[in-house]
């Protein structure tokens, strides 16, 4: 067990991120596990930390990302959940076992803090309650998904919407998490399920799985296209995870009066509002939001795995490059300019 | 029965209505029941009609008052639930009988418009679906609260909302409908009942009615006085009838992180937005818009007499002030001013 780690730190917002290579690991208190990464993800949310948009961050420096895959290497006092030698998957959604904070890194004359369950590092304190055990030969490059985007985006359509079958679904951003409520929407076999971003790219992919109309939002009025689809109703359901405000309204404008609901997973800077009519609302439209799709992962990610083993989840497009740790700034400006669905970030092969 | 008759009609938005006392009333079509009005109510729908609130009237020049009490004096085709003679509430909320539009008054070279349930004129066309016989016993000059703002405010509550006891509950806007609301919230024996309003006399009538606290909104900024009458934690429940975007806003605003649920009765004019914080929602705040209160009044207005001959709705005070006919002017001048609770217009006496 390695006594120092390589990490992405994030020392200031606006800033790239800094590779520091002799971070020392601190031994674990109760609740606590230590793991080795083998590959993280990178979302939206990390993205929005590192460029500011959350506000004052207090607890700069610190480490991030919060969706991984890796092995446990030791257990602090208490945790029975997982053991040494265990393949776990990190996510940021709270589940069974004990609830602790992140290690506090010490490098230099300063501490590095990190929250219960970072994965930008070749090393990680997670707490026990942030981690679940990798269902048996489910891809690990895969299995970063099931930390965030699989129980947000999966988790949406199954344990929040839970759409009618025969419905017609407009599902708005086709990152990580769209992407996966498009596959789950796809199995409520919707008559029409359509799909909108700004990269043709992704469209594409959408209609590989499933999508049977796809809008490209910067040349099309999002709104007006779905109405016309839908002779001038409106859809029954939309789902959104564009990451702006207006993705969000446009969601709730395309959804029918009387009974169209609305259900957005995006959080935009902490200074922008929605802007929402309220005959809407009279009409009978609805709007919520999502946390997390309501996703426990301990029930939600052995059965999404089972699905995926039934093939009825087609998650291998969802991951579209690979970077390593070093050459997380690039993967971060891709995400950022929408180039990738997902990145994957290589830490290490066992 | 008369062949003539005397109603307030609205000519151009913006502009006073006008007192016509020689219309025609037309005989009957199917589905239709020609009511001799003898009070009707009047509420913030109508000052929107009346100020052009609306956006563009397509129906001028028109009747207009959309709850009212008066009797039978004939009835069209098909027409089974009322019978001539028969004492009825005449309001704007579909319920069991035959569909059918207004009444059109030939008036010197043109017609008068009117919905399907009009009652600011001393004889009316209703649809037989906008009836309701009135409860043996119930006082005329409170039935008129039966058409329009106690379906609202006590169905936003008792088929809408639905409130948990001893719970906190925020009442926004002392109308007709949050009073209505207020009531109704009582008997859910909520710990603390709090009423927003900008009228100290609503606010006195309010805690008279059972409110434990009250917020006079033009001297003290109610959000964050909730906020402190619940340690910072907010309500768990808020409804609004304050008529306005910013009461919605703040009503909103005023639930409680996990589970607060707003639900608002307001419709502001067609071209304003509520501005929301979309985090709020992943926080677990709801907000949704009441329908009429959800009401089905056939079912709810024999319920909620029951409900006032029991003695646990104390209604007399909803009433603030009467007003004749030609009056009219005046009362929606009070009205918009919020001088008064919900004016009673005095058409005729049987
Ligand atoms: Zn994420
Ligand atoms: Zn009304």
């Amino acid at each position: 067990m390695k006594t120092h780690m390589k990490a992405a730190v994030l020392f200031e917002t606006g800033k790239p991120l800094q590779i520091i290579s002799d971070i020392k690991v601190p031994s674990l208190s109760k609740g606590q596990v230590r793991v080795e990464i083998l590959y993280s993800g990178l979302c939206h949310s990390q993205l929005m930390e590192v460029r500011g948009g959350r506000g004052e961050d207090k607890y700069l420096p610190h480490l991030l990302g919060h969706e991984g895959v890796g092995y446990v290497t030791q257990i602090g006092e208490g945790v029975t959940k997982v053991d040494v030698g265990d393949k776990v998957i990190i996510g940021w959604i709270k589940g069974q076992g004990l609830d602790a904070p992140g290690g506090k890194y010490p490098h230099q004359d300063f501490l590095i803090n990190s929250g219960s369950a970072t994965t930008l590092s070749e090393q990680s304190i997670v707490a026990e309650n942030r981690l679940v055990k990798l269902p048996n030969g489910f891809p690990e490059k895969l299995a970063v998904l099931l930390g965030c985007a699989l129980p947000t985006g999966l988790g949406l359509v199954f344990n929040e919407l839970k759409p009618q079958p025969n419905k017609t679904i407009a599902v708005f951003g086709l990152g990580g998490i769209g992407l996966s409520a498009l596959l789950a929407a796809k199995l409520s076999n919707p008559t029409k399920l359509i799909a909108i971003d700004v990269n043709p790219d992704k469209l594409a992919l959408a209609k590989q799985l499933g999508a049977t109309h796809c809008i490209n939002s910067t040349t099309t009025d999002p709104v007006t296209e779905i109405y016309r689809l839908t002779e001038q109703v409106g859809v029954d359901y939309s789902l959104e995870a564009g990451g702006t405000t207006q993705t969000i309204e446009q969601a709730f404008e395309s959804v029918r009066d009387g009974g169209g609901q609305c259900i957005f997973a995006s959080h935009p800077s902490d200074d922008l509002k929605i802007q929402l009519e309220p005959h809407a609302f009279h009409r009978g439209k609805s709007i919520r939001g999502s946390w997390g799709g309501g996703a426990q992962p301990d029930k939600d990610i052995p059965l999404f795995a089972d699905m995926y083993f039934e093939g009825r989840l087609n998650l291998e497009p969802l991951i579209s490059k690979e970077y390593t740790l070093d050459e997380i700034n690039e993967a971060i400006d891709d995400l950022e300019n929408k180039k990738i669905v997902r990145a994957l970030i290589k830490i290490a092969q066992r």
